[in-house]
């Protein structure tokens, strides 16, 4: 059984992480991605640390097993190479700022007349529409100008980032959902489509709850530390050796979880429904941890786990990376250097499909301009 | 031209939260989504805050557009209804602990035997293989347990939930991810498969920084409040009036912040390259406070927007919602009532595409059951 993406050329414009985050999706579903650096510099997280031999883990991470081809857009040679690939490519990806393709001759309508099975995917700051389409924008702008921060943090203290660049990684998530749906409308319409996805748009479209509150109440939620906003108990809670989440989502599950810890609760008004549960969560609490405090995390996650109880520890990215049910779903994969040899590891591929195969090893990413001979003899091959 | 997943038929049994953003995305891009739900009570988060009109805004946030049943599938009637749907649907979703499908009779293998065309994508805490799989789950759990939470929050202070529930959604994104290759595979191929996606995985995935820095430093890196953990200036600052964000993320950003600031450093050796900046954060952070401190963030976000250097305003959810540039952008909607009329406001779709369309209202959500009727006529029709 080949890969769902066989056979499928994606011509990647793009650099630092949106971009090519959709793109490495696409090529661990089975893509072939031909990675177009500018010349010398190449994509700029080649200079982004932590470094391994010499080269950027950090780039190695999001584009191992692309291909990468050097070319100068604005040179008349590396112009007439690009325009074969564009004949050949089912997708192009591009995430220069609004404008930039057009200059070059390549904007949307010029490439849908010349190629129009191409689908073109463009992720950029704020979207191709709108007073602010050509304002450069990085993760944590949009972070913090599309409201997640100010949901994320301590109650009365300064908001935080979202540890993970979800301003880059969700809008290119997005751009890989469209560009999938796009090939499966080419498929019966035999026409490629523009898909245009905006970091900003893409923060405001995770905030599903946050905006639901704002709208019916009139007043925005703030950070809440590690609680849910309005489920209880829903959060972490002191063991006597660190800190662990329970998470009872409903009156089940909170009664539950009242007879594993022995808290004679369930019939007390106070906490009788998960309304009057989140109005009294700081004491709720404090009662469960008079009782979580004597024992360790360990013996509390399993004794929850045995009553179906959703429950966890709080782990760091090291512990995450050892623990038995990510390494059993082969989330943590070694990346190759260019000499087949383990470099570094990597997170795995997270959509897990029959017949795809779940390699625990992923190909070397691409020195710069690395692929240029393979790449030029495969359109050879093509005509 | 019609929607891109025009004529997609997607069967869907899931509920909370992963399972219907996927098919809200589905939905969006036109797939005709038929929610299957539990008699009596139906999707858990119909009772889920904030309430309007007497109807949970949150559950119609994520089904609006989509058809309800309620089908009992361990009653015959209704399993024989379920089964002619199975007949006619492209995709089925579901997201019950792995084995409950199996009881049912309705796991992968019986379904790709007698219905080798359609799709069958899960999402579950843990995924369907491992030692853990069964375990419940929910997303603080995945949030904490993956890493993300270790990564988020201050320095020498707890860790804290990401604002957003992106261990539902991320997994809701990844599933729709590998429904949508499912398709575009089936279409040449003519088979199915199954996509097996779990929350855990899922927030390992994002992570692309964190794990690189772990596995070749040893180190796990810790919160960071607002900084980006490994570029400079690239954090939030205190104006007159408030907090807002610069993110200059290269040498050539970082100078042409110092002419904006008016601040001789670029010429200093202790924030001449990003690793030294990056050394010399906090540093740096009062000397370009002790500048921006007299002016308003409106200014200085103006001031260095026209100087090409990203920057913007920590905005609350009722503040993104009010965005000129989010606004322009068709990204707050308004969701209808049973009559039609505007119930409350929802975030819009992210994923713009030549041809879709970009609505600003989108359909009710569905009663429970409330579209038996139609269902039940459209599979008399398809015969």
């Amino acid at each position: 059984m080949t890969k769902p993406l066989a056979g499928i050329t994606i011509l990647d414009l793009t650099h630092v992480l949106a971009g090519p985050y959709c793109s490495m999706t696409l090529c661990d579903l089975g893509a072939h991605v031909i990675k177009v650096e500018r010349p010398v510099i190449g994509d700029d997280t080649r200079a982004f640390p932590p470094f391994t031999k010499g080269k950027s883990a950090y780039f190695a991470t999001i584009n191992h097993g692309k291909k990468s081809i050097a070319l100068d857009l604005k040179a008349e040679g590396d112009r007439a190479i690009f325009e074969r690939l564009l004949a050949r490519a089912d997708v192009i990806l591009e995430n220069y700022r609004p404008g930039v393709m057009e200059r070059m001759g390549y904007g949307w309508d010029d490439l849908h007349t010349q190629y129009p099975r191409l689908i073109y995917g463009a992720v950029s700051g704020f979207g191709h529409t709108g007073p602010e389409a050509k304002r450069p924008a990085y993760d944590m702008v949009v972070q913090a100008r599309g409201g997640v921060m100010s949901i994320t943090g301590e109650k009365d203290r300064e908001p935080v980032r979202v540890g993970a660049s979800v301003g880059d990684i969700v809008a290119g998530m997005f751009l890989c959902q469209g560009v999938l749906a796009a090939l499966v409308d080419r498929e019966r319409t035999g026409q490629g489509r523009k898909v245009d996805v905006a970091m900003l748009d893409s923060q405001l479209a995770i905030l599903e709850h946050a905006v639901a509150i704002t709208s019916v109440t009139g007043t925005p939620p703030g950070p809440t530390g590690a609680r849910h906003p309005s489920i209880a108990p829903f959060e972490t809670f002191h063991a006597a050796d660190g800190l662990f989440v329970i998470a009872a989502g409903n009156d089940v599950l909170f009664e539950k979880l009242c007879v594993a810890l022995n808290l004679p609760l369930a019939d007390d008004a106070r906490f009788a429904t998960n309304p009057a549960r989140v109005e009294n969560a700081r004491l709720l609490k404090r009662l469960i941890e008079a009782v979580t405090l004597d024992k360790t995390r360990a013996h509390w996650i399993a004794k929850l786990g045995a009553a179906g109880i959703p429950s966890g520890p709080i782990q760091n990215v090291a512990q995450a990376m050892r623990d038995p049910q990510i390494l059993a779903r082969n989330m943590v994969v070694d990346v190759l250097d260019r000499n087949g040899r383990p470099a570094f590891k990597a997170a795995g591929n997270p959509i897990k499909m029959s017949g795809l195969g779940d390699p625990t090893v992923r190909a070397a990413a691409p020195d710069l301009d690395g692929d240029r001979g393979e790449i030029l003899r495969w359109l050879e091959e093509k005509g």
